[in-house]
């Protein structure tokens, strides 16, 4: 069993970056925050962190919380601004406004973490698009541990816009056969237990056990779940399903890592083809 | 075994539709026509003669093939011209223009037949929006039988931009477990046989045999290939799954019907939500 770990990946993904961005000016992203919550907070900080080794400028556009209207104008006019490069919009937003919807309101071209229906859309019909940065870097992780994904049977659990719906366009888009289960589905354990590659995107604390994989299967894990503790876990019982699994995610130190580089990328590629 | 044909279906969406459209001045729609196919020809008429009987003023717009900027342009337009409230661009396109790279010069709110990129993600966020015809006819049909999809595992065969993709993301939003197969598909008969609902939208002449459905199964053929002789079959061979299938739609009259209803009807709300 290999444990797929996420940080030298990420290390080299932001190595890319730098070396990218070392040429020009420091690329802008900037980040749209309307919440206090800690775990917003926390991301943040390690965004922030993360740009700086890359030579990322980075800005946080903190606004009142409750202020829909408020949010949408800023990615209106971050949108419009030459001086920045990329938009990220971090959840949670207002009551009442989607990400989806926010998404409406950021450029495709600065859309770094692909919250743009637009972006979903060109990712779906093989149009350049950034994809959100979690699907990305699921992706990243198969290609990094080199999973044959044409022809494979990937299962992915969890049908939400920002992971399951686009890592399936993504999937396909790699010549996987691609099913996508949810809450609604009737036998989970059956669906989960013929894929070769499983993702576990339902944010559900060790929703999928040994029971769930088959025999040599790549299991990765994008859950992030805060137990009453105040420990954080994933969807996949690692312990348990480290005895059937071929390889698995941890969590934290999995997936996490690589989005953040991921991201980072992306901030730089959006600068690079500025005009 | 049932046949599911739908002739009756589309009436009743047509008679919507003209319903619809009886209170104001006829909604406009406007096809952008840029091939000489004797297919596309025979489909813009059957389009054109259907919107006559709802009540729909259509337009075609043709253009020298070969020119794929003044597609685009055309496009631009008709986006544009406030006169015009629905558009659609005809395949085939000149070579080396995509029907999704088209679609990104539709206005949204003019996109009936879901061309547009943004439609498609929209589609997926859960925003409003229109669905490729196609698809959103396979979902009627579907509904029209009383087939349950909450729960439901639904395989569809084939993944394009126009069917297969925007198709998984309607039944994801109807609760149905999906799978979409392809041609890298390892164990096309395997996956199949394992769906209550079972989708052909590969374009391949009669690749659903008997052998690839479950007893019990609904089955809705997609397909409209044509074969030497000239007739048009589709991607179910029909007679051997009709044994197997608890429902089976006929081609052609099937889906094709619907699709053009869908159309219409679409071209209908478009008109309404003009401001």
């Amino acid at each position: 069993m290999t444990l797929l770990e996420g940080r030298d990946l990420a290390a080299g993904i932001r190595a890319e970056a730098a070396e990218l961005a070392a040429g020009g000016p420091p690329p802008v992203l900037a980040a749209v925050v309307a919440t206090d919550d800690p775990a917003t907070a926390w991301y943040l900080g390690s965004i922030a962190k993360a740009a700086a080794s890359v030579g990322i400028a980075f800005r946080e556009e903190r606004l009142p919380d409750g202020d829909n209207d408020a949010v949408l104008a800023r990615l209106d006019a971050l949108s419009r601004d030459p001086a920045v490069d990329a938009i990220i919009c971090m959840t949670p937003l207002p009551a009442g406004l989607s990400l989806a919807e926010a998404g409406e309101h950021i450029a495709p071209e600065k859309d770094v973490d692909g919250a743009s229906p637009t972006s979903l859309g060109r990712l779906a019909a093989g149009r350049p698009a950034f994809a959100p940065a979690t699907a990305q870097a699921v992706v990243e992780l198969l290609h990094h541990s080199g999973t044959a994904l044409s022809g494979a049977r990937a299962v992915i659990v969890g049908r939400s816009t920002v992971v399951g719906k686009p890592l399936a366009m993504l999937l396909l888009r790699d010549d996987a056969t691609v099913t996508v289960c949810h809450s609604r589905t009737r036998d989970l354990a059956g669906e989960t237990s013929r894929a070769d590659i499983l993702v576990a995107a339902a944010g559900s604390a060790h929703l999928i056990g040994s029971g769930h994989v088959k025999p040599g299967a790549v299991v990765i894990d994008v859950g992030t779940n805060e137990t009453a503790s105040g420990e954080m876990v994933g969807d996949v019982d690692t312990a348990a399903v480290e005895a059937v699994a071929s390889a698995v995610t941890p969590v934290p130190g999995g997936v996490g890592p690589v989005t953040t580089a991921v991201l980072l990328r992306n901030v730089v590629t959006a600068a690079a083809s500025t005009p």
